[in-house]
C-alpha cells in the first residue's frame, strides 16, 4: 500500500515520524508493505514554494491509498494580512480529496480520566464519534471584504448533507444504533436544510434512532450528559467547535485521532491537535493521537481491522503502564513514547 | 419607571412574575415606583395576532425604560417548514431595540458546586463576564432556499464590530483589565474583520489587555482553564454556542441571566434559559434566571446599582441555606423560591 505523509508544521513531523515508525512494526509483524513518500503542505510549503499545498503534492495524495498528515500553521504564517496560509493548504486537501465525513471518536481512558476536567463520573461510559462534515459550510463559501464590511457564506446542498449523513447512520449501525443530529434550525437556512434532510434519510435507518439537538443545548449537553451520546453528525463549523470541547474531556487534545473520508478509498488521517509551536523540536509531543490516527488509516482505507486493533490495545496499555508524555502528566518524550507502543504491539 | 414584560411561552410566564414580584418588593423597601405592562411575544403573539412580535409590542418596547423576557418558542410552534416562528421575534425584537451586546455573567455558586459537570478545583474563582455580538452575523444575513440548496450569510461591519469591542473594553476596565476576542480567523473573512477591528480599538484602552482566541480552541479552554478569563467577547452565533457551554458549569442554565445593552437606555433583559415546554405550567421552574435578570435591569438601565446588588445577594442567600428548585437538586416549586428571595431581601 502507499502511503503519502504530509508532516507539515510545527510538531507535525516528530508525531508523524512516530505514527510511521509504529506502521513499520506492524508490518513488519504483519508481513504487509506499505511504501512512504512524504511530501510539504502548510507553512513549510509556503517557505518552500510559495504555496500551502503545492501541485507536486496534491497529485501524490490522489493517488496514495491513503494520506496520514501531521499539523499545519504557526506563528511565522499567521499575519492577518497575510494572502497565503498554511490552513489554505489543508482546506484545499480536504476538498480536492472530497473527504466530506471527518470522524472523530472520543472515549475516555480510565488512566486520564484524573486530567479530565470533567467528574469522573460524568466520564463513565462515553463513547462518541463524531461525523463532522468536513467539505462544506462556511469554510469554503463565498468570501468579501471591502474596509468596511466583510462576509461568509455558509451554503449547503441536499447531497452534502445526505451523503454525510448516510455515512453516519452506517456508523451508527455498528456501534449503538444511535445519530444525533447538531444544528441551529431556529435560526439558519441552511439548519433547516441540514434538518429536514437528515430526518429524510433516517427513514432509510429505521434500525437507528435519530435525535435532533440545537448546537448550544448541545454544547450544554456534551458536558452534562455525555455517556447518552454515541454518533452526533453535524456541518463543519459546528463540528469544529464541537468536537475540541468534547477533546478537552479526554484529558489532552494530544490523544484524538481522526479520520477524514469520502466516497473513494483515499482518506486523510490526522491527529485533531494543532502544531504546537511552543513545543516544536523539542522531541517532546505527544505522538498518541498520530500514532491512533495511523490506526485509523489502517482499518478504513486498507481494510487491515486487525492490525488497527492491535495498535490501539497497544496505545491503551502504554497509557495504563505509562510511559506518559508531558501533556498527560508525565516526562517521557516523543520517541520514548514510540517506542514503548511499538515494544506493546507484541 | 416603566417596565414592559414580555413573558412569551412555556415557563416564560411563571419566573416572569416571579421576577415582577421580586421588582416590586424592591420597590416597596426602595421608595421607588416601577410602572409594568405586559405585552405578547412568540408562540403566543402568533396564536393571537398571527405575529410573533406584534406592532403593539414593538412600539411599548421602545417607549419603555427596560423590557423583561420570559422565553420564546415551544413544540407547537416548531415545524421546520413553518413561515412564522416565536424565534423571529425575539430576534426581531433585539435588532429593532438595537441591543448589540449581550452580556451574560457566569459565576459558580459554591453551593452548587457538587452539581456541575467540572470537578471542583475548575470552578475556583470562575468569573466570567461573555459579552456576545447579537444584533448581527449569521442571525441577520441575508438566506436563500430552493430545493436544493440553502444559505446563510454571515456579515459584519467595522462599526458594528467597534461598538461592541468598547463595551467589553469598558466593562474589563471595572473588573479585572482582560479582554479575550475569540473568532475563528484562520478561516473566516468575518473573523479577520472581527480580529483586526478588535485589535485596533485595545489601542485605546492600554491599561486592558487582550488576548485573541480561535473558537475551538475557546471551547476548550472553557473547561480546561475557566478561571482564566476575565470579559470574552465574541460574534453572535459562537456566543451562542460558547455561553451556553458555559452555563452548563454553573450546575443549571435556570439560573443564568443576560442583558441585552445597546447605545441607549432601554435594555433587554432574559433568563439565558429556554422556554423548557416539559414543565411548563406545573410552577416548577427555576425563577433565580429571571429574578437575576431583573437585577441587571435595575444596574443597567435604571442605575439602581445597590438595590441590583440587594437582589443578587438575597439569590445568593437562597442558594446557600434553600428552598432549592428541582433543576438543582431541591423539590420547591417558583413561588416558594420567589417568596425566599424577598423574604431575603431584608
Ligand atoms: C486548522 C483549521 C483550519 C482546522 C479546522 O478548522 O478545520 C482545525 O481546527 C481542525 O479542526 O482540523
Ligand atoms: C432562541 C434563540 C433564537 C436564541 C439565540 O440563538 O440567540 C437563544 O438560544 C439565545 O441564546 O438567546
Amino acid at each position: 500500500a502507499r502511503i503519502v505523509t504530509l508532516p507539515g508544521d510545527g510538531v507535525g513531523p516528530e508525531v508523524t515520524d512516530a505514527a510511521v515508525a509504529v506502521l513499520q512494526a506492524v508490518a513488519e509483524r504483519s508481513g504487509h508493505t506499505f511504501a512512504f513518500e512524504s511530501h510539504a503542505i502548510g507553512g513549510c510549503a509556503i517557505d518552500a514554494t510559495g504555496e500551502p499545498l503545492p501541485a507536486a503534492t496534491l497529485a501524490a495524495c490522489k493517488q496514495a491509498d491513503a494520506v496520514l498528515l501531521g499539523a499545519v500553521g504557526g506563528p511565522k504564517w499567521s499575519d492577518p494580512q497575510a494572502k497565503v496560509r498554511p490552513e489554505q493548504g489543508l482546506l484545499a486537501l480536504r476538498a480536492a480529496l472530497g473527504v466530506f465525513a471527518n470522524l472523530r471518536p472520543l472515549h475516555v481512558h480510565p488512566a486520564l480520566a484524573s486530567l479530565s476536567p470533567l467528574k469522573n463520573e460524568k466520564l463513565k461510559n462515553v463513547d462518541v464519534l463524531f461525523v463532522r462534515e468536513l467539505t462544506g459550510g462556511a469554510y469554503f463559501g463565498a468570501k468579501t471584504r471591502t474596509t468596511d464590511t466583510a462576509t461568509d457564506e455558509c451554503k449547503y446542498t441536499v447531497a452534502e448533507v445526505e451523503r454525510v449523513t448516510r455515512r453516519a447512520f452506517e456508523l451508527a449501525r455498528e456501534r449503538r444504533q444511535h445519530v444525533t443530529s447538531v444544528d441551529k434550525a431556529n435560526v439558519l437556512e441552511t439548519s433547516r436544510l441540514w434538518r429536514s434532510t437528515v430526518t429524510r434519510i433516517a427513514a432509510e435507518y429505521p434500525d437507528v434512532k435519530l435525535e435532533h439537538q440545537l448546537v448550544d443545548s448541545m454544547a450544554m449537553l456534551l458536558l452534562t450528559q455525555p455517556s447518552r451520546y454515541d454518533v452526533i453528525v453535524t456541518e463543519n463549523l459546528f463540528g469544529d467547535i464541537l468536537t475540541d470541547e468534547a477533546a478537552a474531556l479526554a484529558g489532552s487534545l494530544g490523544l484524538l485521532p481522526s479520520a477524514s473520508l469520502g466516497e473513494g478509498k483515499v482518506g486523510l488521517y490526522e491527529p485533531i491537535h494543532g502544531s504546537a509551536p511552543d513545543i516544536a523540536g523539542h522531541g517532546v509531543a505527544n505522538p498518541l493521537g498520530a500514532i491512533l490516527s495511523a490506526a485509523l488509516l489502517l482499518r478504513h482505507s486498507l481494510d487491515l481491522d486487525v492490525e488497527a486493533t492491535t495498535i490501539e490495545a497497544a496505545v491503551s496499555h502504554v497509557l495504563t503502564n505509562g510511559p506518559h508524555s508531558r501533556d498527560i502528566g508525565g516526562r517521557a518524550g516523543t520517541r520514548e513514547i514510540c517506542d514503548a507502543v511499538i515494544e506493546a504491539l507484541d
